[in-house]
Protein backbone atom coordinates (compact mmCIF):
# COMPACT_ATOMS: atom_id res chain seq x y z
CA UNK A 1 0.00 0.00 0.00
CA UNK A 2 1.28 3.54 -0.43
CA UNK A 3 0.32 6.64 1.15
CA UNK A 4 -1.43 7.58 -1.29
CA UNK A 5 -4.06 4.19 -1.13
CA UNK A 6 -3.92 4.61 2.90
CA UNK A 7 -5.65 8.42 1.83
CA UNK A 8 -8.05 6.88 -0.19
CA UNK A 9 -9.26 4.36 2.39
CA UNK A 10 -9.74 6.96 5.05
CA UNK A 11 -11.69 8.83 2.16
CA UNK A 12 -13.72 5.92 1.16
CA UNK A 13 -14.47 4.85 4.73
CA UNK A 14 -14.81 7.94 6.33
CA UNK A 15 -12.87 6.92 9.08
CA UNK A 16 -8.52 6.76 10.26
CA UNK A 17 -9.28 4.40 13.15
CA UNK A 18 -7.01 1.26 13.84
CA UNK A 19 -8.67 -1.47 15.73
CA UNK A 20 -5.89 -3.04 17.89
CA UNK A 21 -6.56 -7.19 18.42
CA UNK A 22 -4.76 -7.51 22.12
CA UNK A 23 -6.78 -10.73 22.25
CA UNK A 24 -6.27 -12.69 25.47
CA UNK A 25 -7.62 -15.88 26.96
CA UNK A 26 -8.41 -14.00 30.13
CA UNK A 27 -10.92 -11.33 28.78
CA UNK A 28 -12.59 -13.22 26.06
CA UNK A 29 -15.95 -14.03 26.80
CA UNK A 30 -16.32 -17.32 28.40
CA UNK A 31 -18.81 -19.09 25.64
CA UNK A 32 -15.78 -18.73 23.05
CA UNK A 33 -13.25 -20.86 25.31
CA UNK A 34 -15.49 -24.16 24.01
CA UNK A 35 -14.34 -23.58 20.51
CA UNK A 36 -11.44 -25.08 18.66
CA UNK A 37 -9.26 -21.40 18.57
CA UNK A 38 -10.93 -19.62 20.93
CA UNK A 39 -8.15 -16.61 19.78
CA UNK A 40 -9.55 -17.01 16.22
CA UNK A 41 -13.11 -17.33 16.99
CA UNK A 42 -13.08 -13.79 19.09
CA UNK A 43 -10.99 -11.98 16.17
CA UNK A 44 -13.57 -13.52 13.26
CA UNK A 45 -16.25 -12.08 14.87
CA UNK A 46 -14.96 -8.70 15.84
CA UNK A 47 -13.61 -8.63 11.99
CA UNK A 48 -16.98 -9.52 10.60
CA UNK A 49 -18.69 -6.51 13.14
CA UNK A 50 -16.00 -4.03 12.41
CA UNK A 51 -14.25 -4.25 9.34
CA UNK A 52 -16.80 -1.54 7.58
CA UNK A 53 -16.17 1.12 9.93
CA UNK A 54 -11.66 1.20 10.55
CA UNK A 55 -8.91 1.29 7.99
CA UNK A 56 -6.29 -0.51 9.99
CA UNK A 57 -6.32 -3.77 12.82
CA UNK A 58 -3.43 -3.83 14.73
CA UNK A 59 -2.95 -7.56 16.28
CA UNK A 60 -0.58 -7.04 19.67
CA UNK A 61 2.02 -9.90 18.91
CA UNK A 62 2.84 -10.21 23.10
CA UNK A 63 -0.93 -11.61 23.30
CA UNK A 64 -0.87 -14.37 20.95
CA UNK A 65 3.05 -15.45 21.63
CA UNK A 66 2.29 -15.83 25.00
CA UNK A 67 0.21 -18.54 24.09
CA UNK A 68 3.08 -20.57 22.26
CA UNK A 69 2.61 -22.31 19.07
CA UNK A 70 -1.20 -22.28 19.08
CA UNK A 71 -1.28 -18.37 19.48
CA UNK A 72 0.75 -17.77 16.30
CA UNK A 73 -1.55 -20.07 14.81
CA UNK A 74 -4.24 -17.97 15.72
CA UNK A 75 -2.54 -15.00 14.49
CA UNK A 76 -1.72 -16.23 11.59
CA UNK A 77 -5.41 -17.42 10.64
CA UNK A 78 -6.73 -13.78 11.43
CA UNK A 79 -4.54 -12.30 9.11
CA UNK A 80 -5.68 -14.27 6.33
CA UNK A 81 -8.99 -13.17 7.56
CA UNK A 82 -8.96 -9.25 7.44
CA UNK A 83 -10.09 -7.71 4.33
CA UNK A 84 -7.66 -7.30 1.86
CA UNK A 85 -8.23 -4.15 1.57
CA UNK A 86 -7.61 -3.36 5.27
CA UNK A 87 -4.01 -1.80 6.37
CA UNK A 88 -2.89 -4.84 8.83
CA UNK A 89 -0.31 -3.65 12.06
CA UNK A 90 2.11 -5.86 13.35
CA UNK A 91 2.91 -4.59 17.08
CA UNK A 92 5.79 -5.96 17.71
CA UNK A 93 8.32 -3.36 19.11
CA UNK A 94 11.13 -5.60 17.10
CA UNK A 95 14.85 -4.04 16.59
CA UNK A 96 18.26 -6.05 16.72
CA UNK A 97 21.53 -5.76 14.73
CA UNK A 98 20.95 -6.15 11.11
CA UNK A 99 21.41 -10.02 10.58
CA UNK A 100 18.28 -10.35 13.49
CA UNK A 101 16.33 -7.75 12.84
CA UNK A 102 15.98 -9.23 8.73
CA UNK A 103 14.75 -11.92 10.54
CA UNK A 104 12.33 -10.33 12.20
CA UNK A 105 11.41 -8.49 9.10
CA UNK A 106 11.00 -12.09 7.48
CA UNK A 107 8.86 -13.22 10.37
CA UNK A 108 6.12 -10.38 10.16
CA UNK A 109 6.51 -9.67 6.02
CA UNK A 110 6.66 -13.13 4.44
CA UNK A 111 5.60 -15.65 7.26
CA UNK A 112 2.68 -13.69 8.59
CA UNK A 113 2.04 -11.07 5.40
CA UNK A 114 1.65 -8.12 7.69
CA UNK A 115 1.65 -4.83 5.95
CA UNK A 116 3.57 -2.68 8.49
CA UNK A 117 5.45 -3.67 11.64
CA UNK A 118 6.14 -0.98 14.69
CA UNK A 119 10.15 -1.32 15.84
CA UNK A 120 12.22 0.34 18.22
CA UNK A 121 14.57 2.29 17.58
CA UNK A 122 17.07 2.12 20.58
CA UNK A 123 19.98 0.36 18.39
CA UNK A 124 19.31 3.13 15.53
CA UNK A 125 19.35 2.52 11.70
CA UNK A 126 20.92 -0.58 11.22
CA UNK A 127 18.34 -2.02 13.15
CA UNK A 128 15.43 -0.51 11.21
CA UNK A 129 16.75 -0.67 7.65
CA UNK A 130 16.39 -3.96 6.88
CA UNK A 131 12.50 -3.69 7.10
CA UNK A 132 12.71 -1.09 4.83
CA UNK A 133 13.64 -3.51 2.12
CA UNK A 134 10.21 -4.65 1.62
CA UNK A 135 9.44 -1.84 -0.97
CA UNK A 136 5.49 -2.06 -0.34
CA UNK A 137 5.91 -2.50 3.38
CA UNK A 138 6.03 0.00 6.30
CA UNK A 139 7.97 0.62 9.51
CA UNK A 140 6.34 2.34 12.21
CA UNK A 141 8.86 3.46 14.20
CA UNK A 142 8.23 4.05 18.07
CA UNK A 143 8.71 8.18 18.91
CA UNK A 144 6.95 9.43 21.75
CA UNK A 145 4.85 6.52 23.57
CA UNK A 146 1.97 6.74 25.50
CA UNK A 147 2.79 5.27 28.69
CA UNK A 148 3.90 7.17 31.97
CA UNK A 149 7.75 6.16 32.01
CA UNK A 150 8.20 6.89 28.20
CA UNK A 151 9.41 10.88 29.78
CA UNK A 152 12.60 8.16 31.48
CA UNK A 153 14.40 8.47 28.18
CA UNK A 154 12.24 10.54 25.21
CA UNK A 155 12.58 13.54 26.50
CA UNK A 156 15.82 13.82 27.68
CA UNK A 157 17.54 16.86 26.19
CA UNK A 158 20.86 16.98 24.18
CA UNK A 159 23.50 19.98 23.97
CA UNK A 160 21.19 21.93 21.42
CA UNK A 161 17.96 21.54 23.63
CA UNK A 162 16.95 18.85 21.39
CA UNK A 163 14.92 15.99 23.08
CA UNK A 164 15.46 12.21 22.01
CA UNK A 165 12.29 11.70 20.58
CA UNK A 166 12.89 14.80 18.21
CA UNK A 167 16.44 13.05 17.19
CA UNK A 168 14.49 9.97 16.57
CA UNK A 169 11.88 11.59 14.35
CA UNK A 170 14.44 13.82 12.33
CA UNK A 171 16.83 10.81 12.12
CA UNK A 172 14.01 7.82 10.89
CA UNK A 173 12.60 9.98 8.52
CA UNK A 174 15.87 10.14 6.40
CA UNK A 175 15.67 6.06 6.51
CA UNK A 176 13.42 5.37 3.87
CA UNK A 177 10.09 6.35 2.66
CA UNK A 178 7.65 4.33 3.98
CA UNK A 179 7.96 5.30 7.56
CA UNK A 180 5.35 6.07 10.20
CA UNK A 181 5.97 6.92 13.76
CA UNK A 182 4.35 6.12 17.14
CA UNK A 183 3.15 8.90 19.28
CA UNK A 184 0.71 8.41 22.27
CA UNK A 185 -3.11 10.13 22.21
CA UNK A 186 -2.12 12.03 25.72
CA UNK A 187 0.61 13.79 24.19
CA UNK A 188 -1.07 16.50 22.71
CA UNK A 189 1.14 19.37 23.84
CA UNK A 190 3.94 18.17 21.47
CA UNK A 191 2.11 17.04 18.77
CA UNK A 192 2.47 20.26 16.97
CA UNK A 193 6.41 20.28 17.25
CA UNK A 194 6.13 16.79 16.15
CA UNK A 195 4.24 17.82 12.72
CA UNK A 196 6.78 20.24 11.94
CA UNK A 197 9.64 18.23 11.86
CA UNK A 198 7.59 15.35 10.28
CA UNK A 199 5.32 16.94 8.09
CA UNK A 200 3.97 14.28 5.90
CA UNK A 201 4.51 10.42 7.56
CA UNK A 202 1.52 9.06 8.89
CA UNK A 203 1.20 8.67 13.07
CA UNK A 204 0.36 5.45 14.11
CA UNK A 205 -1.68 6.93 18.00
CA UNK A 206 -2.50 4.27 20.27
CA UNK A 207 -3.97 5.74 23.71
CA UNK A 208 -7.46 6.88 22.95
CA UNK A 209 -10.04 4.92 25.43
CA UNK A 210 -8.53 2.48 28.38
CA UNK A 211 -5.49 5.17 27.93
CA UNK A 212 -7.48 7.83 27.85
CA UNK A 213 -6.24 10.53 25.05
CA UNK A 214 -8.63 12.63 23.54
CA UNK A 215 -9.02 12.08 19.61
CA UNK A 216 -10.75 15.90 18.92
CA UNK A 217 -6.81 16.82 20.84
CA UNK A 218 -5.36 14.33 18.67
CA UNK A 219 -6.97 15.49 15.13
CA UNK A 220 -7.07 19.01 15.90
CA UNK A 221 -2.57 19.04 16.16
CA UNK A 222 -1.76 16.25 14.46
CA UNK A 223 -3.86 15.82 10.89
CA UNK A 224 -2.08 16.84 7.61
CA UNK A 225 -3.03 16.75 4.02
CA UNK A 226 -3.61 13.46 3.78
CA UNK A 227 -5.01 12.86 7.35
CA UNK A 228 -2.18 11.67 8.28
CA UNK A 229 -3.49 9.68 11.20
CA UNK A 230 -4.17 6.25 12.07
CA UNK A 231 -5.94 6.54 15.82
CA UNK A 232 -6.31 3.15 17.94
CA UNK A 233 -8.23 1.69 20.28
CA UNK A 234 -8.29 -1.50 21.48
CA UNK A 235 -9.35 -2.44 24.97
CA UNK A 236 -12.28 0.19 24.95
CA UNK A 237 -13.42 -1.61 21.58
CA UNK A 238 -12.59 -5.10 21.54
CA UNK A 239 -14.09 -5.95 25.09
CA UNK A 240 -17.21 -3.64 25.46
CA UNK A 241 -18.80 -6.20 26.84
CA UNK A 242 -17.70 -9.96 27.66
CA UNK A 243 -21.36 -11.65 26.73
CA UNK A 244 -22.68 -13.02 24.29
CA UNK A 245 -23.03 -9.70 22.40
CA UNK A 246 -19.91 -8.91 22.76
CA UNK A 247 -19.47 -8.51 18.85
CA UNK A 248 -22.59 -5.89 18.31
CA UNK A 249 -21.28 -3.93 21.54
CA UNK A 250 -17.51 -3.73 20.01
CA UNK A 251 -19.43 -2.35 16.53
CA UNK A 252 -21.40 0.06 18.61
CA UNK A 253 -18.11 1.52 20.24
CA UNK A 254 -16.47 1.23 17.21
CA UNK A 255 -19.22 3.45 15.19
CA UNK A 256 -19.29 6.03 18.07
CA UNK A 257 -15.38 6.54 17.05
CA UNK A 258 -15.90 6.00 13.43
CA UNK A 259 -19.17 8.86 13.14
CA UNK A 260 -16.74 11.04 15.76
CA UNK A 261 -13.94 10.92 12.89
CA UNK A 262 -16.27 11.40 9.95
CA UNK A 263 -17.06 14.76 11.46
CA UNK A 264 -13.49 15.26 11.89
CA UNK A 265 -12.37 14.86 8.10
CA UNK A 266 -15.70 16.49 7.40
CA UNK A 267 -14.88 19.79 8.96
CA UNK A 268 -10.87 19.65 7.72
CA UNK A 269 -12.58 19.30 4.16
CA UNK A 270 -10.64 15.72 3.34
CA UNK A 271 -13.86 13.89 2.44
CA UNK B 1 19.03 -18.42 39.53
CA UNK B 2 21.61 -15.80 41.97
CA UNK B 3 24.11 -13.90 41.00
CA UNK B 4 26.08 -16.16 43.70
CA UNK B 5 24.57 -19.51 41.77
CA UNK B 6 25.61 -17.97 38.51
CA UNK B 7 29.06 -17.08 39.67
CA UNK B 8 29.55 -20.58 41.06
CA UNK B 9 28.64 -22.08 37.69
CA UNK B 10 31.03 -20.06 35.85
CA UNK B 11 33.69 -20.96 38.55
CA UNK B 12 33.16 -24.58 38.37
CA UNK B 13 32.91 -24.92 34.59
CA UNK B 14 35.88 -22.49 34.19
CA UNK B 15 34.07 -20.13 31.73
CA UNK B 16 31.79 -17.61 30.85
CA UNK B 17 30.85 -18.29 27.06
CA UNK B 18 27.11 -18.31 26.39
CA UNK B 19 26.49 -19.97 23.14
CA UNK B 20 24.10 -17.80 21.19
CA UNK B 21 21.49 -20.58 19.17
CA UNK B 22 20.65 -17.99 16.05
CA UNK B 23 19.28 -21.02 14.51
CA UNK B 24 19.04 -20.88 10.64
CA UNK B 25 17.85 -23.17 7.89
CA UNK B 26 19.78 -21.68 5.11
CA UNK B 27 22.51 -22.02 7.24
CA UNK B 28 22.94 -25.49 8.99
CA UNK B 29 24.17 -28.70 7.46
CA UNK B 30 21.94 -29.72 4.68
CA UNK B 31 22.14 -33.71 5.50
CA UNK B 32 19.98 -32.15 8.50
CA UNK B 33 17.26 -31.09 6.59
CA UNK B 34 15.77 -34.40 5.95
CA UNK B 35 15.06 -35.01 9.58
CA UNK B 36 11.25 -33.85 11.11
CA UNK B 37 12.88 -31.08 12.91
CA UNK B 38 15.73 -29.78 11.40
CA UNK B 39 16.62 -26.74 13.89
CA UNK B 40 16.06 -28.74 17.03
CA UNK B 41 17.75 -31.28 15.77
CA UNK B 42 21.13 -28.99 14.81
CA UNK B 43 20.77 -27.41 18.03
CA UNK B 44 20.58 -30.65 20.20
CA UNK B 45 23.79 -31.69 18.85
CA UNK B 46 25.25 -28.20 19.41
CA UNK B 47 24.31 -28.83 22.57
CA UNK B 48 25.75 -32.46 23.16
CA UNK B 49 28.51 -31.45 21.93
CA UNK B 50 29.40 -28.17 24.04
CA UNK B 51 27.69 -27.90 27.39
CA UNK B 52 30.12 -28.90 29.40
CA UNK B 53 32.23 -25.75 28.31
CA UNK B 54 29.55 -22.86 28.52
CA UNK B 55 27.57 -21.34 31.23
CA UNK B 56 24.83 -20.40 29.01
CA UNK B 57 22.71 -20.94 25.89
CA UNK B 58 21.01 -17.75 24.04
CA UNK B 59 18.41 -18.31 21.44
CA UNK B 60 18.18 -15.74 19.26
CA UNK B 61 14.39 -15.38 19.06
CA UNK B 62 14.17 -13.74 15.65
CA UNK B 63 15.64 -17.00 13.91
CA UNK B 64 12.39 -19.25 15.57
CA UNK B 65 9.42 -16.93 15.09
CA UNK B 66 10.13 -16.30 10.84
CA UNK B 67 9.75 -20.11 11.00
CA UNK B 68 6.47 -19.51 12.07
CA UNK B 69 4.67 -21.93 15.09
CA UNK B 70 7.01 -24.74 14.04
CA UNK B 71 10.03 -22.72 14.87
CA UNK B 72 8.21 -22.03 18.45
CA UNK B 73 7.86 -25.47 18.93
CA UNK B 74 11.46 -26.24 18.18
CA UNK B 75 12.36 -23.33 20.46
CA UNK B 76 10.20 -25.09 23.01
CA UNK B 77 12.12 -28.21 22.17
CA UNK B 78 15.46 -26.58 22.81
CA UNK B 79 14.87 -25.17 25.95
CA UNK B 80 13.73 -28.51 27.37
CA UNK B 81 16.60 -29.97 25.74
CA UNK B 82 19.25 -27.69 27.90
CA UNK B 83 20.45 -29.13 31.10
CA UNK B 84 18.30 -27.51 33.92
CA UNK B 85 22.12 -26.04 35.74
CA UNK B 86 22.67 -23.83 32.31
CA UNK B 87 21.33 -20.25 32.27
CA UNK B 88 18.98 -19.45 29.45
CA UNK B 89 18.55 -15.90 27.31
CA UNK B 90 15.62 -15.11 25.52
CA UNK B 91 16.94 -12.88 23.09
CA UNK B 92 14.02 -11.17 21.94
CA UNK B 93 14.79 -7.31 22.92
CA UNK B 94 10.92 -6.93 23.63
CA UNK B 95 9.64 -3.97 25.79
CA UNK B 96 5.72 -2.25 25.58
CA UNK B 97 3.61 -0.70 28.06
CA UNK B 98 3.02 -2.41 30.77
CA UNK B 99 0.04 -4.61 30.26
CA UNK B 100 2.38 -5.70 26.78
CA UNK B 101 5.08 -5.97 28.89
CA UNK B 102 3.28 -8.77 30.95
CA UNK B 103 2.03 -10.70 28.34
CA UNK B 104 6.08 -10.96 27.21
CA UNK B 105 7.37 -11.69 30.75
CA UNK B 106 4.54 -14.73 30.32
CA UNK B 107 5.54 -15.88 26.95
CA UNK B 108 8.92 -15.80 27.81
CA UNK B 109 9.14 -17.05 31.65
CA UNK B 110 5.82 -19.11 31.99
CA UNK B 111 5.75 -20.50 28.28
CA UNK B 112 9.26 -20.98 27.51
CA UNK B 113 10.46 -21.17 31.02
CA UNK B 114 14.02 -18.81 30.59
CA UNK B 115 15.95 -17.65 32.93
CA UNK B 116 16.51 -14.63 31.44
CA UNK B 117 14.96 -12.22 29.09
CA UNK B 118 16.62 -9.30 26.62
CA UNK B 119 14.53 -5.84 26.88
CA UNK B 120 14.87 -2.48 25.28
CA UNK B 121 14.87 0.58 27.44
CA UNK B 122 13.48 3.45 24.58
CA UNK B 123 9.53 2.91 26.49
CA UNK B 124 11.13 3.19 30.01
CA UNK B 125 10.62 1.64 33.25
CA UNK B 126 7.11 0.74 33.20
CA UNK B 127 8.11 -1.36 30.11
CA UNK B 128 10.58 -3.57 31.79
CA UNK B 129 9.24 -3.85 35.59
CA UNK B 130 6.59 -6.40 34.40
CA UNK B 131 9.72 -8.90 33.70
CA UNK B 132 11.04 -8.07 37.30
CA UNK B 133 8.02 -9.49 38.93
CA UNK B 134 9.33 -13.12 38.41
CA UNK B 135 11.97 -13.30 41.36
CA UNK B 136 13.89 -15.59 40.15
CA UNK B 137 14.34 -14.74 36.43
CA UNK B 138 16.76 -12.12 35.28
CA UNK B 139 16.01 -8.68 32.80
CA UNK B 140 18.72 -7.97 30.41
CA UNK B 141 18.73 -4.16 29.04
CA UNK B 142 19.85 -2.74 26.14
CA UNK B 143 22.79 -0.29 27.16
CA UNK B 144 25.19 -0.05 24.17
CA UNK B 145 25.04 -2.41 21.53
CA UNK B 146 27.76 -3.75 18.85
CA UNK B 147 25.79 -2.85 16.29
CA UNK B 148 27.34 0.35 13.98
CA UNK B 149 24.54 2.50 14.57
CA UNK B 150 24.50 2.25 17.97
CA UNK B 151 25.86 5.41 18.14
CA UNK B 152 22.84 7.04 16.39
CA UNK B 153 21.18 7.37 19.80
CA UNK B 154 23.04 5.71 22.67
CA UNK B 155 25.76 8.79 22.53
CA UNK B 156 23.47 11.62 22.94
CA UNK B 157 24.79 13.63 25.08
CA UNK B 158 22.82 15.66 27.88
CA UNK B 159 23.24 18.84 29.11
CA UNK B 160 25.21 17.70 32.34
CA UNK B 161 27.27 15.92 29.35
CA UNK B 162 25.61 12.16 30.05
CA UNK B 163 25.43 9.72 27.09
CA UNK B 164 22.00 8.41 26.37
CA UNK B 165 23.64 4.71 27.45
CA UNK B 166 24.78 6.07 30.91
CA UNK B 167 21.18 7.48 31.68
CA UNK B 168 19.77 4.12 30.89
CA UNK B 169 22.08 2.33 33.47
CA UNK B 170 21.96 4.67 35.61
CA UNK B 171 17.68 4.39 35.95
CA UNK B 172 17.66 0.57 35.00
CA UNK B 173 20.04 -0.03 37.88
CA UNK B 174 17.85 1.23 40.30
CA UNK B 175 14.39 -1.12 38.86
CA UNK B 176 15.43 -4.51 40.57
CA UNK B 177 17.76 -6.54 41.81
CA UNK B 178 17.96 -9.28 38.87
CA UNK B 179 19.17 -7.04 35.95
CA UNK B 180 22.00 -7.53 33.91
CA UNK B 181 22.71 -5.00 30.71
CA UNK B 182 24.01 -5.52 27.45
CA UNK B 183 27.45 -3.95 26.14
CA UNK B 184 28.83 -4.94 22.71
CA UNK B 185 32.48 -6.67 23.03
CA UNK B 186 33.41 -3.67 20.70
CA UNK B 187 33.32 -0.78 23.19
CA UNK B 188 36.00 -1.56 25.44
CA UNK B 189 36.21 2.20 25.32
CA UNK B 190 33.72 2.42 27.59
CA UNK B 191 33.91 -0.90 29.51
CA UNK B 192 35.76 1.59 32.33
CA UNK B 193 33.08 3.76 32.03
CA UNK B 194 30.56 1.43 32.60
CA UNK B 195 31.58 -0.84 35.52
CA UNK B 196 32.05 2.40 37.49
CA UNK B 197 27.95 3.12 37.28
CA UNK B 198 27.24 -0.36 37.15
CA UNK B 199 30.24 -2.38 39.53
CA UNK B 200 28.43 -5.51 40.51
CA UNK B 201 25.68 -6.22 37.68
CA UNK B 202 26.46 -8.78 35.13
CA UNK B 203 27.06 -7.95 31.60
CA UNK B 204 26.15 -9.96 28.74
CA UNK B 205 28.92 -8.77 25.72
CA UNK B 206 27.69 -10.48 22.38
CA UNK B 207 30.40 -9.09 19.49
CA UNK B 208 33.46 -11.31 19.92
CA UNK B 209 33.60 -13.77 17.03
CA UNK B 210 32.01 -12.54 14.04
CA UNK B 211 31.67 -8.93 15.05
CA UNK B 212 35.40 -8.63 16.09
CA UNK B 213 35.31 -8.02 19.47
CA UNK B 214 38.28 -8.86 21.76
CA UNK B 215 37.87 -11.30 24.54
CA UNK B 216 41.28 -10.15 26.46
CA UNK B 217 40.46 -6.21 25.80
CA UNK B 218 36.35 -7.51 27.11
CA UNK B 219 37.94 -9.17 30.25
CA UNK B 220 40.67 -6.35 31.17
CA UNK B 221 37.79 -3.71 31.68
CA UNK B 222 34.46 -5.67 32.08
CA UNK B 223 35.59 -8.15 35.00
CA UNK B 224 34.59 -7.73 38.54
CA UNK B 225 35.19 -9.92 41.82
CA UNK B 226 32.30 -12.15 40.44
CA UNK B 227 33.36 -12.64 36.97
CA UNK B 228 30.51 -10.15 35.84
CA UNK B 229 30.27 -11.35 32.17
CA UNK B 230 29.06 -13.20 30.17
CA UNK B 231 30.58 -13.21 26.84
CA UNK B 232 28.68 -14.74 23.64
CA UNK B 233 29.60 -16.09 20.30
CA UNK B 234 26.94 -17.19 18.05
CA UNK B 235 28.00 -17.55 14.39
CA UNK B 236 31.51 -18.26 15.18
CA UNK B 237 30.90 -21.60 17.21
CA UNK B 238 27.61 -22.90 15.67
CA UNK B 239 28.71 -22.59 12.00
CA UNK B 240 32.41 -23.64 12.20
CA UNK B 241 31.57 -25.98 9.89
CA UNK B 242 28.82 -26.78 7.45
CA UNK B 243 29.34 -30.62 7.11
CA UNK B 244 28.46 -34.10 8.88
CA UNK B 245 31.35 -32.98 11.62
CA UNK B 246 29.49 -29.39 12.36
CA UNK B 247 29.26 -30.71 16.34
CA UNK B 248 32.48 -31.45 16.32
CA UNK B 249 34.56 -28.17 15.03
CA UNK B 250 31.82 -25.86 17.12
CA UNK B 251 32.81 -28.05 20.64
CA UNK B 252 36.49 -27.23 19.17
CA UNK B 253 35.86 -23.69 18.57
CA UNK B 254 34.15 -23.14 22.00
CA UNK B 255 37.02 -24.87 23.69
CA UNK B 256 39.62 -22.51 22.16
CA UNK B 257 37.49 -19.42 23.86
CA UNK B 258 36.90 -21.77 27.21
CA UNK B 259 40.68 -22.34 27.23
CA UNK B 260 41.44 -18.85 26.65
CA UNK B 261 38.46 -17.62 29.25
CA UNK B 262 40.08 -20.13 32.08
CA UNK B 263 42.87 -18.52 31.93
CA UNK B 264 41.87 -15.26 32.21
CA UNK B 265 39.84 -16.59 35.22
CA UNK B 266 42.72 -17.73 37.12
CA UNK B 267 45.18 -14.94 36.12
CA UNK B 268 42.34 -12.80 37.72
CA UNK B 269 42.30 -15.08 40.70
CA UNK B 270 38.92 -16.17 40.55
CA UNK B 271 39.02 -19.74 40.41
Amino acid sequence: MTREDIFELIQKKQSFLCIGLDTDLQKIPSHLLKSDDPIFEFNKQIIDATHDLCVAYKPNIAFYESMGANGWNSLKKTLEYIPKEIFTIADAKRGDIGNTSKMYAKTFFETYNFDSVTVAPYMGSDSIKPFLEYESKWVIVLVLTSNHSSLDFQLIKDKDNEMLYQKVLQKAQKYGKNIMFVVGANRTEAFKEIRKIAPDNFYLVPGIGAQGGSLQEVAKHGMNSQCGLLVNSSRGIIYASSSKDFAKEARKKALVIRNTMSSILKKASLI
